[in-house]
């Protein structure tokens, strides 16, 4: 069996096994971060997520942009638990004969959006290797109780999102050269993409009004949506017609002849909030955040359905790193 | 300005420039781990550590061997902070060519580890990649002011030694295939390179007792030394004579024409304990670990000497990453 053959999640899962709920282990592995108790009572949500050239960025690419991503990337995870990101560290996997220019670059970026955050770069690692790669690990707080988890949505949930879907697969398609860097539109699809917002303020809303359900979209709407529904072993019905496109995906799909609420359902690292919340508890927090819009609601069964047109669709698989 | 001109150390310092002492940052970059305050009055002690292919270890290398050891260097620089290691998350890239199987060796090898030292993986990151690249992050806990640090040196304190050195390098020789794997004390200097004990109960011990500085053996001897020296702003001079030989650096060194005390001075990856506390202190810590060794003594002005029949000479700088 190779890697390829089971894909990123297959892979996750066969690696780490199951993690006990032991020892101060409050939620494991599987959700998009851990949360822990270091000494009794302090709970901390730890995460990690990495980037490689020619993987997840092209060397053509500006290094302040990639740092600035990666280091979003993280404060996302920590965020879509219910937490506050506090503290990182990185590793550095570089080649020997690279310009410390373009790495202190990177470096620059990935402390620009701590900062921006509240959260600092504390320590790291640096390794010499063939390609660039880069990993964050951010660790965060989060008060007992106010977990954000892929298990808490319940049948009746208004299902949410903290705003429009799309641009940062918008941005990626300007990134590669797939559509003129003229087009209206491109270069705010760029910044989409490579300077995502973190709804870092609505996370902890959340948590703290009782929402008990989030994801943030790093592989795209039908993706988390999926994952919310197996863990919490519900179903999940959207309204496509509610489905907030960013408008920079109204401006690229078309010049490709491409669809932009499917950009908007499948593109990934997005770092919006897919939340699932009671309806009370959902009108309280759309008249406190008014970007945030209903997307659909969680239902008995299992699955991703797709209202639209009429029909429903049952939404296919997503992207994966190995595919 | 390459990667190469300036080396690991002179990379990851300007990389990180200076992490400013706010927000709970107790102990910043510079140190074997952070210690940062996640919540008031809880101390967390972060810190990661990677592995690459053709850099730290080859394929042909067993898979549990490679966990094991990267998760033991991680251990290690938790236990060089005076602190106890609790959870891990652990960041894989790897070509999806890869067979499973290898992948799954390595991770058990990593919580083989983790287990043996009652720590556990929370969670991590996949990616794939050209080469197979392993970090770890890993929180521990230490209670406020045990933290032993490099800056912890005083005029007049012993420095110590946890036990023998220079079987690491040792292994690392067997592991190159450049000594005769059937070489009497061949295959338990691969143990020592690949299965390395990190003393954590003396690291406690010693917080406990009130030493405040130690390093782990990570690059040597000779560099760890001067890494103290630097940062308690002394010098340091030790008695080659005392300095304890691995009896596996003993058994590999001679077969290849080389010197078992070099293995000792320059060998890395060894996660033997480096620390300096006042004389009353050292026959306290002696008496209970009777492995431990004094190796020599804290003194006024700055660099690493050694004594050798009856001379004194100023130890040269050490291995690199980016050498």
């Amino acid at each position: 069996v190779k890697v390829r053959d089971i894909g990123e999640f297959g892979l996750i899962t066969r690696l780490l096994g199951e993690v006990q709920a032991v020892d101060g282990v409050v939620v494991a592995a599987g959700d998009d971060a851990a949360v822990v108790e270091v000494t009794p009572g302090s709970r901390v949500v730890f995460t990690c997520d990495c980037m490689v050239e020619d993987v997840h960025f092209l060397r053509t690419a500006n290094g302040e942009d990639i740092g600035y991503k990666l280091m979003a990337g993280n404060i996302s995870d920590i965020a879509a638990m219910g937490g506050r990101a506090r503290y990182a560290v990185v590793t550095l996997v570089t080649p020997s004969d690279e310009p410390v220019a373009w790495l202190e670059d990177i470096y620059a970026g990935i402390k620009e959006c701590a900062s921006q955050y509240g959260c600092h770069v504390v320590g790291g690692d640096t390794s010499r290797g063939s390609k660039i790669m880069l990993s964050v690990a951010l660790l965060g707080e989060v008060l007992p109780g106010r977990e954000l988890l892929r298990s808490g949505a319940r049948q009746g949930d208004v299902v949410c999102i903290s705003g429009p879907l799309g641009g940062s697969h918008a941005g990626l398609q300007v990134e590669l050269g797939r559509v003129d860097a003229q087009l209206a539109g491109a270069q705010e699809a760029r910044l989409k993409h490579f300077r995502p917002t973190v709804p870092t303020e609505l996370a902890l809303v959340l948590g703290e009004m009782g929402c008990r359900c989030a994801n943030d979209i790093s592989d795209g709407l039908a993706s988390e949506a999926r994952e919310i529904a197996a863990a919490s072993r519900v179903g999940i019905e959207l309204d496509g017609a509610d489905i907030p496109v960013a408008r920079e995906a109204e401006a690229v799909a078309p010049a490709l002849g491409e669809s932009a609420l499917d950009y908007a359902l499948y593109g990934g690292e997005e770092y919006a909030l897919l939340f699932c919340l009671p309806p009370s508890l959902a009108a309280l927090v759309r008249a406190r955040f008014p970007q945030v819009q209903a997307i659909g609601r969680v239902i008995a069964g299992e699955g991703v359905y797709l209202l639209r047109h009429g029909e429903r669709e049952r939404l296919a698989t997503a992207y994966t790193h190995f595919v």
